[in-house]
């Protein structure tokens, strides 16, 4: 429990150094000012947060962030030196009491619904609804922004790259220092882990926030041993008898017996990798996982298998002092066919030595993997048990941002609607209610905007959903569940719902994801979600349109 | 000054929170756990930071990030927490006087030599060299490669934007919302900065580093003004005479007059829009910049200038006040074509109404711009001033990723290689010395790496240079100048060269850019520049090569 108080202490001083109201961009300020100068303070007003596209040319994106928004929420407060920066900043007439206005602005007036974090979303649908007073509603809107888009994109990565890797395969985010600096890496072993990834090897963030860390050893630690003599001691204690063995003797004598069924030669595996890797297991005998590729150089045209020979030297070595081996990582070369050799090695050697367990041995493979890579290697059949990712999942390769946007849709009851001579950024106006419709095999649907002021859908009732900008695009759905995606997070000044621990969105995001069809969720060619509003939104919308798009003339 | 110290204490408190021991990947520690416990504390390492292959497609890389390694290195110390998290998480029989061992653990040993900040660097020639206890060395890697791949990638990517842009350009950096998370915004702030930009929208940025901000107003506040009556006041007193001017009769009056020159009839502009840009000016009368494309929708098959009309009008009545409009921002559409036309209205209204100034209002555009988009816009020929950058900017969209790698190269005193099946991952052995070749006119001609053992090359004396790897590849250099690349930062537990300030970086990077052929720096097909290794490091890499490559058998 004091281990716990710590954790939460570190991360609230993360958060408070660097999640404070300036992390915004200036024109809140500007704006806030130009609207404190008008008068319009006591102007209410209601923001959408929602993103347009799905990312990663797939049809479902997972929300993710919520917790991290409600902290900000809670912390919002200039400091002194925000405030002294800001009068040094802003031109040299703004009113001095604007300033006074700032020191004491809080969230205290602020609603804020959102859906549940870890829940499928689809575009249009707000992810969140922020309402209050115009001028913080606005002042929130970078910070939001800038907590829900790379939350949701790693979590809705880290959820793709777990659907196609399957489930009998472990996923372990190996990123940070390919991260976009020191925070870039945290969030994303931490949303890589909502979105389904087992474990990091980023050790702050496993003590941050609870996730599991793994990790074994590099090619450096390989090439720091040259010889058997750089082995300054191999005694090991048997795990039973507590008998001292000597693991280098006996890894010596095993690479002569092995090199029958490996068909390596001792002479040609290396004497600094074997040191290295018996270093290792004498430090963690029950934990010995070895890299076994720092030597195994295609040197004309075949493979020369060092590392394999030295591994199962060394396993078999612990056997004899009563531990068991965990397994190998192999970080470059064809993965599907090193594993495959691998694999089959182990199996020889199972059944050469009468040791079962040996057929079980853990595959690793570790290098610049993507989701293509997984599909191929699941195509050419590999025999890989678990993959640690870097690169492509914490830059998010395929496409690096989302692209939520914060729009105002109501200001003082009235409606607002954002045109564009792209159909897409048109805005959905008005304060609405988003629901999900289930058909009766438990899928869902459809999602629903509708009115807020209109009865929410019910089950077993026929609802018209209407494509918010088609005219002709109309289906009626009978609902067999119907699910209000809102709960008000936080209200009066206070979290109103608590948000959810990480282990319990990370639940959300499998249990949400079952309730899409395959089809969906597929890698190639994927099936869109239909987003609808209901016939009184669509009327509402087309009728503000029409109002606020003037009739042009040709010239 | 009291506000530089809370700059400078803000920007500690984040480093501290954020960047410590435990911003690791967990094979380090495990690593250090095998090397104590093999009785390898004593030995000492040098470990090469590189990367193999410019970004962008580009054939150079700006070096950054240096400052904070050696923030990191001043404050590298393993809390109580932090040793107790690693007492829980690491295996149960870990010995206890490890874990004493890395309670006293900081950087007291550590040698750290590094190309200046703001370098252009190039495949290759490490950029940070580390000497110092093995176990140390070892235990500094993922946290030096984060901090240096994405500051050095963020700042290369500002670097080459700065680039296509040319001189007459202004470059605003506005990624925050986008970037991955709160620290990721606020590198991309700063690294945009050091690589050319000339402010950010970022407020937290500007505070902790002292770069410009900038900033002026969303679609939201124009959408939260629906009619001429929103306007609570539109008082603003003339910038001489001090007296009262009426801002929005004036406004309506231009607006009125202006359709003669605009060829919009005041009934098409929005009212909305007029109340929102008045009461934009009374707030910044001197700095009056006006998003104009709120309602420039494209309705049928023609521009609706409604902003462009408001905005002039309300430019002329602020000019009546005594104040001088900045211009205008265009967020959407056909930006060429849109510049030019805003640049003819002014030039038509600057005419009209003898207002030379008119003529040389900025216009600022800013919609889903990357390189390719400012060279096809100055292909098309544009009237734009200044850029404001956001997604392509931060996430590095070409390439998000540098991929730095740190190398062990040599350990007491013998040099260590890394073989690969792929020959450009073959590692550069032994502690080495890095210098650039310059030639007559004052360019860069090569950069040579060489044994630290060999005497330094000589102004006017014959140089070979060879290819690495190729055994042909050879050339005879006479430099004009000589460089010595590296410089001690950090030895005997202090700094003992200090970084330099955030605009001296800055300016670095365009006089050492300078200093490249124009065809290295071209966006396409750009010419590599030639990294080298003396004859002997090429001898010495060969030897090793084979030592360590054992003859295989064809089978």
């Amino acid at each position: 429990m004091s281990c716990d108080y710590l954790i939460n202490n570190k991360e609230m001083a993360r958060q408070n150094g660097i999640v404070q109201p300036l992390l915004t961009d200036l024109y809140q300020i500007t704006m806030a000012y130009a609207y404190w100068k008008s008068g319009k303070v006591d102007d209410t007003a209601v923001f959408d947060l929602f993103f347009r596209t799905n990312p990663f040319q797939g049809e479902f994106t997972i929300f993710a962030g919520l917790e991290e928004c409600l902290k900000f929420l809670e912390n919002f407060h200039y400091s002194d030196s925000d405030i002294e920066y800001l009068v040094q900043t802003l031109p040299p007439n703004i009113e001095p009491e604007f300033f006074e206005y700032l020191k004491d602005l809080t969230c205290k007036d602020i609603k804020l619904s959102a859906i549940e974090e870890g829940s499928v979303v689809f575009p249009r649908v707000p992810l969140l609804r922020v309402e209050g007073p115009l001028i913080i509603t606005q002042l929130l809107e970078t910070t939001l922004l800038t907590l829900v888009n790379f939350a949701s994109l790693m979590a809705t990565n880290a959820a793709r790259y777990r659907m196609v890797a399957g489930k009998n395969v472990s996923l372990l985010e190996f990123g940070l220092r390919r991260a976009q600096g020191p925070d870039g890496g945290l969030s994303a072993s931490k949303y890589s882990y909502i979105g389904g990834f087992d474990g990091t090897s980023n050790v702050l963030a496993g003590k941050m926030f609870n996730i599991p860390v793994k990790g074994t050893h590099a090619h450096s630690f390989v090439t720091s041993f040259s010889t058997l003599d750089d082995l300054h001691t191999a005694v090991l204690l048997h795990a039973e008898t507590q008998k001292q063995c000597n693991l280098l003797e006996l890894a010596v004598e095993w690479r002569r017996r092995l090199s029958a069924v490996i068909d390596v030669s001792p002479e040609e595996a290396s004497d600094g990798e074997l040191a290295a890797l018996i270093s290792y297991a004498q430090a963690f005998p029950s934990g010995f996982l070895a890299l076994v590729d720092t030597y195994d150089v295609k040197s004309y045209a075949f493979l020369n298998r060092s590392g394999l020979l030295n591994f199962c030297a060394v396993a078999l070595a612990l056997n004899d002092c009563g531990y068991r081996a965990v397994g190998i990582r192999i970080d470059s070369g064809d993965l599907a066919y090193l594993s495959v050799l691998a694999r089959d090695t182990f199996h020889q050697v199972a059944e050469k030595f009468q040791l079962p367990w040996f057929n079980h041995l853990t595959i690793v493979a570790s290098n610049d993997i993507n989701e293509e890579t997984i599909l191929s290697l699941h195509e050419q059949g590999h025999a890989i048990d678990c993959f640690g990712i870097g690169t492509h999942l914490v830059t998010c390769q395929r496409q690096p941002a989302l692209g939520c946007v914060y729009k105002l849709v109501e200001i003082n009851g009235q409606p607002r609607i954002k045109l564009s001579q792209d159909v897409g950024k048109v805005t959905i106006p008005g304060h609405k209610e988003a629901y999900r419709l289930f058909g009766a095999d438990g899928h869902a649907l459809i999602d629903l905007l509708q009115r807020s002021s209109e009865p929410a859908p019910e089950v077993g009732q026929k609802v018209l959903c209407r494509h918010p900008f088609q005219e002709s695009k109309r289906a009626y759905v009978i609902p067999s569940k119907v699910e209000h995606l809102y709960k008000i997070y936080w209200k009066e000044g206070r979290i109103c719902t608590f948000p959810k621990p990480l282990v319990e969105v990370r639940e959300r995001v499998q249990s949400s994801l079952r309730t899409l069809r395959q089809d969906i969720k597929r890698n190639l060619n994927p099936t869109p979600y239909k987003v609808a509003v209901s016939d009184d939104l669509y009327t509402f919308i087309h009728e503000l349109w029409l109002q606020n798009a003037p009739i042009g003339e040709l010239s």
